[in-house]
């Protein structure tokens, strides 16, 4: 695969940092990720306004603008050969003099396959371990997922897919993805201490005009009456929730009300 | 400078990481940072413990023992060509198939010269704004310092040194080094939230000859009634703190009991 490095295109083996870049050294880099359907970035303006504002918030000057970089995606897509990709955008503090002040952020633009399909996941729906933590500034895509990577094989040996941060028993989200519930024919999602998730925005749309959207507090004990629960990203889009450590969600199966979501989320890719 | 990198040594400007190693991609690594005395580790037995331990704790597998490791340290030493210089260890999650799951850690042992002398500091002592925060797996040297790069211009703004980490009113820490005060002669300083620094560890020895020392939480208010603070770490021994946002502490100037303790730990490092 080809990508793009600070203003090169290059194979991806060749795309590398330094050890003094401050992504490295100080844990200081962000990201966003989004693909495409038919060829074409999905709602690509929304994801470029998130990731300029993750930029801006962390004090990283981008080097090019939204149509600039449109045009390296073109071009990265053309090279790609492949009918859809993914792309990871990775924004770093760059080569520090000191290891503390920012220097001019090293930026890559990588193409990635999608991930393989896992339709067992779908039929069976996640089992998530509930943790108690909240990410520092979740509005902004850093590239702090410790505690993810630090569960990992915690996660395996307990045969689950995710962590469910929650803090005094409050829930916010997924490590890679937003956290929605039904009670009947409510959906509930929290709408602070998460990531924006452009999935989450897009699905809250279109639930709007089948369901009761509530976006607030919700709490860990409501899982026990929660009918549905589920999870959002780019590439799941509305994946089953059906048990969280020892509780089982409704009646354990992935729900209609969910599998809707799917199907309109599914309609709205085809442009 | 040359440096070792993943078993083989190279010019420092060679050392680097692909873009999908773990530390860039999701922020998990760790470091440590040690310095010579007589051309020798100072500490080199409670360094490498920490080390390890930090290693043991993130999951991370270290290719060497501690014996081979000193091999290469004495190594990259005389090729240094320095009376003195400081080593940086830097190990990483590794390159990640799947960009979760760990690999085979990358492991780099850097040279570096040592900070300059900057003894305006030590007369003037350090502005230090509180800033309510607790790292996440505290005992562990994550590269996780993104509080401190994020607030970097904003310390300057301020003509301030470093962050004071508190929450609910208790202190821990500086972002890279450990805090102290005095009320009287009783030396206080906090246990828990805090990385366990060499050099506190010195320090602590030092003092109980001459001072009652306290390991308890330290609260913010307990600052109004002390009468000198100070700050421990590797390269600045003890460093007077003499503002901690608005408070001037004690009379604003280094105190002589801090001074006392920078002495006994120059004495300590002459072998």
């Amino acid at each position: 695969m080809f990508c793009w490095f600070n203003g090169e295109i290059m194979p991806y083996e060749m795309v590398g940092l330094k050890i003094n870049d401050l992504a490295i050294l100080r844990g200081y880099g962000m990201f966003d990720y989004f693909r495409t359907y038919q060829g074409k970035p999905f709602k690509w303006d929304w994801y470029w306004e998130r990731f300029s504002n993750s930029a801006a918030k962390m004090g990283l000057d981008l080097p090019m603008s939204q149509a600039q970089t449109a045009d390296v995606l073109t071009e990265l897509y053309q090279l790609s050969r492949q009918p859809e990709v993914a792309f990871r955008f990775v924004v770093t503090g760059g080569y520090s003099p000191d290891s503390v002040a920012m220097a001019t952020p090293n930026f890559a633009i990588l193409v990635e396959n999608l991930p393989k399909d896992n339709p067992q996941a779908y039929q069976n729906g996640l089992k998530v371990i509930p943790y108690e933590f909240v990410r520092f500034m979740p509005e902004v895509k850093t590239t702090n997922y410790f505690q993810m990577v630090l569960m990992e094989k915690e996660l395996k040996a307990q045969n689950a897919q995710d962590l469910l941060f929650h803090q005094r028993g409050e829930i916010s989200e997924l490590t890679r993805s937003n956290f929605f519930i039904f009670k009947g024919d409510t959906l509930i999602t929290s709408g602070t201490n998460i990531l924006h998730g452009i999935t989450r925005r897009v699905m809250l749309e279109l639930a709007k005009s089948h369901f009761k959207v509530e976006i607030r507090p919700l709490m860990m004990a409501e899982l026990e009456t929660a009918s549905e629960a589920f999870t959002t990203s780019t590439t799941k889009w509305a994946m089953p929730v059906t048990q969280v450590g020892d509780l089982t969600i409704g009646n354990g199966k992935p729900g209609k009300r969910t599998q809707l979501l799917y199907s309109l989320f599914e309609r709205s890719t085809v442009g």
